[in-house]
């Protein structure tokens, strides 16, 4: 009711009722004096009446002189009623925008705030985990790190020779940055008051194949003609409408222009737009563009070939043999060896059990479970770790130590169902009731990421409140074969090592922890056995971390995990 | 000037000027007949005023009567003027607009298109690719294939338990599914005309850090006040403005409100939102949404951890020695195994070769440049392609058989140099200048997807026009060692296999062919030597592709990969 009118300026009147609004001369009751917007600016009804060509119900004198010769003793009535019916409704408004702005404490009159960020103090509150202030950040250091050890990974190289190698692993950098899609583009911004609807997330296709475009609509002003155009990058474009060539010109090709004046059929042909992928590849995506007139919206197509499956037969019975491979590596300790695959077969007859091992003498185990391997002598800790599991041929492995033992408490049982019901990789257990979690935080950064490493888990396990989501664990875990195999133990660590797993796993493993999962260890006596007591000695000469081993080590860190350091 | 009026129906000046557009009945000189929307929908004037709310320029009686009392001397003049300029600018487009259609062949005078949809033979034609007809369908089958050998994989086991592997293997399905985050939800849809901009795709921010989500602006209408609100579900939100809480409440929230009446305020503190990961996962996407009354506009945020780089140091003068690692697996051949490394020797003196045996006598090579691995007698082809694959300390690795020949166009370099230029995971040369390539088409289905295998490439690969992409290669080829191992060697394929391993790699491994590179390969006549003669015999034993091993390996293809069948 509030409806077009003829108004014209200096028609008091109307403007004081909807004027009211635009200048806040406080005539309506109890409403603070704000501040809005410029004058000139669309002006509101009661009612909700939005549109700026629209003023509220105008002078008698106005609708007068629109409709002489009309019949008009009824109008009178109807403009008074719909005046009061306006005043009513603004009146309402005006309350209920009162009570909301008092439920968030009316601002006190005041000058524009100063439009400023919060100071870095603050800033280092809000987003800080673990004492490791994250963001937001240029670069990062391990310098701020207070009472903790740290690691310059740099420091490991011949400062003469540090320069080079920094090079060359920029150039390693840039191909594996290559190969993985890095750096990513910029996000793809969409501009408001788009006449378009269009797929933001989730449009995927596989190399070579054709998928449907969803959610493809024009919703602007009504025009004699549409002409609307789709583009494509790395596929061609398409439609399942049938309709002639004078309507869709570059069916077929990276371009596709739908050109009618019947806004139903350009709204049928939008929703069976086809893109086909013309080119194998494998992860990439291509930003596709609706266009009509100078509004353009941009939306995402991913050419993606999905993992195919490699899936397990647990077997009809779900026997544990047919799910998990117990895996270990041992050198020049084959008692101790020995003890572990007795300490197995106590409580797992039938398991399989691959051992690798390094030793100058092979051994002779008479196990018809066990898979014995004979590795180059001292070839290498993860070297063999990484044949071990190499062949394994179950769903699951199960990481032990040579020096462990397996007891009551050494539930496999628990760990399977964890790794059955929860999505992560790798679950580990306790070694004689010792709770060994930690996180690893990375930081990155164009100079080498930042690495710290603290105590204790990230979360609790969905579903299995005894358990954590963490970065690493002890020896003795569960895992998934095919994701174990996907990082690997680098065979480059021939002696000691067991953080630099977890590290190379980050990204890729997802790692918990529950300790009620408890595997013995055997003590570290000496033997009275002459034989074994020489081995053992021979064992201790090749397990003690070195200077030359850590130095190995740390500038492994630099160069192939791209670190600059670590707390 | 074509204005506002007080136009009333029965005017039929009015609605001859404006109703030409609206009926058509061909006033305008030159312009086709064709049929537009239904009567009543909106008019347009000439000049573009698009609202429903303005009607061209009225007749002068109606403007009298509006003006009852104005001076009324110039009126007429500047009527005739703006009507005479309306009908100018009304030709002018309408000619603009035929000369439009002409350059699309103006459809002729007929009843509305009817809707529908390609004939189904039609759409075979366009989506078909190798003459597979990949799309639109809901099912994939092989019966369709015409001459082709096929397979389907669920006859290899015995009927009587197929129902109870066909259910043990979808849960397995189910569990990988989970894992992998499949299936994905639908695509996310922005409505048209949105008044907000955001991020369509790119926002990505690793476990418990924190990122500034750009690109959010709201562009909607002036308001006295505006109440904006973001949520998200897998994070919280806050803003680096700084600004009271009574401008933005949920900081640290999952919902973010900003309440103002400061546009600028608003575009300020939009402009500064940060979102932070509160939960330690892998590969998920929080769906946030920004609201204003009820407009509502969502968008993903990513949560991915990237993994961490794994690069290796080519050192100082980039010796091919610390590239490149030759990898073979021998059985009951030793002869050839040594007339291979003399082979090799002769033009690579220093490249490591490592070579996995599963023989029943392990043997002696003298050669610091080898690495000889024992495993259990028979374990078998893949087992011990895996073995040698895990031992790799290089960023690339050389698969040769054992009784492959080096020779003067065995140019490893150029293998390289493919890999270090491209994004190939894998390159395949020839063995005896045989070029053998295959593709491997995936069609995905509820009961199992269906693989179409087709000789040749999909296309040449960019920088190397002598060079292929393609699915699949001979057993010569050179691979990056980590995405070798991450697709691996199943070690439960103990005899003949080839194909399986590229099956296994679909969506992981991109595998290119240059068949200029070329390997030979030793004869095979039979040996001279009695010694050698038994083993061969027996390895030929061993080699023969059984009837069981078949319907081990096509039962496998039916469970592990989830295949229905394969042409």
């Amino acid at each position: 009711m509030c409806a077009l009118s003829g108004g014209r300026p200096g028609t008091a009147g109307a403007h004081q009722l909807g004027g009211v609004w635009a200048s806040r001369t406080g005539s309506a009751p109890g409403l603070a004096a704000v501040s809005y917007g410029p004058p000139g600016s669309e002006t509101t009804c009661p009612g909700g009446a939005q549109s700026g060509s629209q003023r509220c119900a105008g002078t008698p004198q106005g609708l007068d002189m629109a409709c002489a010769g009309c019949r008009r003793w009824w109008l009178p009535k109807i403009f008074f009623s719909a005046a009061g019916l306006c005043v009513v409704l603004f009146i309402l408004k005006s309350v209920y925008l009162q009570a909301k702005f008092d439920s968030f404490k009316p601002e006190p009159s005041r000058p524009p705030l100063v439009l400023k960020l919060l100071p870095e103090v603050q800033l280092r509150n809000l987003f800080t985990y673990n004492g490791i202030w994250l963001f937001p950040k240029n670069q990062c250091d391990c310098d701020s790190m207070h009472l903790r050890r740290r690691y310059n990974f740099q420091d490991a190289y011949d400062p003469a020779e540090l320069q080079a190698v920094k090079a060359r692993r920029q150039l390693e950098l840039e191909h594996f940055q290559r190969r993985e899609g890095l750096p990513r583009p910029p996000p793809l911004l969409a501009q408001p008051n788009l006449p378009f609807g269009y797929p933001v997330h989730g449009v995927e296709v596989m190399p070579m194949h054709t998928i449907l475009i969803p959610g493809l609509q024009y919703e602007g002003p009504d025009a004699p003609v549409y002409e609307v155009t789709l583009r494509a990058s790395l596929g061609i474009l398409n439609t399942l409408a049938d309709i002639p060539d004078n309507v869709v010109q570059g069916r077929g090709q990276k371009q596709l222009t739908i050109l009618t004046s019947d806004r139903k059929l350009l709204k049928f042909v939008l929703a069976h737009v086809t893109y086909t992928s013309k080119v194998y590849q494998h992860n990439k995506v291509d930003t596709v563009s609706l266009e009509y007139k100078s509004s353009v919206a941009k939306f995402p197509v991913t050419i993606r070939h999905p993992a195919i499956p490699r899936l397990h037969d647990p077997g009809p019975e779900r026997k544990l043999r047919n799910l998990v491979t117990i895996a270990t590596k041992t050198f020049l300790r084959p008692h101790k060896l020995m003890t572990l695959l007795q300490s197995i077969r106590k409580y797992y007859p039938d398991l399989t059990v691959i051992v690798a091992d390094d030793s100058k003498q092979p051994l002779n185990i008479q196990d018809d479970y066990v898979e014995y391997y004979s590795m180059p002598f001292g070839k290498g800790w993860f070297a063999g770790r990484n044949l071990a599991i190499s062949q394994v041929t179950t769903k699951y492995v199960l990481w032990v130590d040579d020096d462990f033992l397996f007891t009551n408490k050494t539930k496999i049982e628990v760990l399977v169902d964890v790794l059955e019901k929860t999505e992560l990789d790798v679950v580990g257990g306790s070694v004689l009731g010792n709770v060994y979690q930690f996180k690893l935080l990375l930081e990155q950064s164009k100079n080498g990421d930042c690495l710290h490493q603290r105590s204790g888990g990230f979360q609790l396990l969905d579903g299995f409140p005894n358990c954590v989501v963490t970065s690493g664990v002890v020896n003795f875990f569960l895992a998934h074969t095919e994701r174990l195999l996907r990082v690997g133990f680098d065979p480059r660590l021939q002696r000691v090592a067991h953080l630099e797993f977890f590290v190379d796993g980050l990204g890729t493993l997802l790692v918990g922890s529950c300790p009620e999962v408890i595997i013995g260890h055997q003590p570290h006596t000496p033997v009275t056995d002459s034989e074994w007591a020489t081995l053992e000695k021979s064992y201790s000469k090749y397990r003690t971390n070195t200077n030359a081993q850590i130095q190995y080590k740390l500038a492994l860190h630099y160069f192939k995990n791209h670190l600059q350091c670590s707390t």
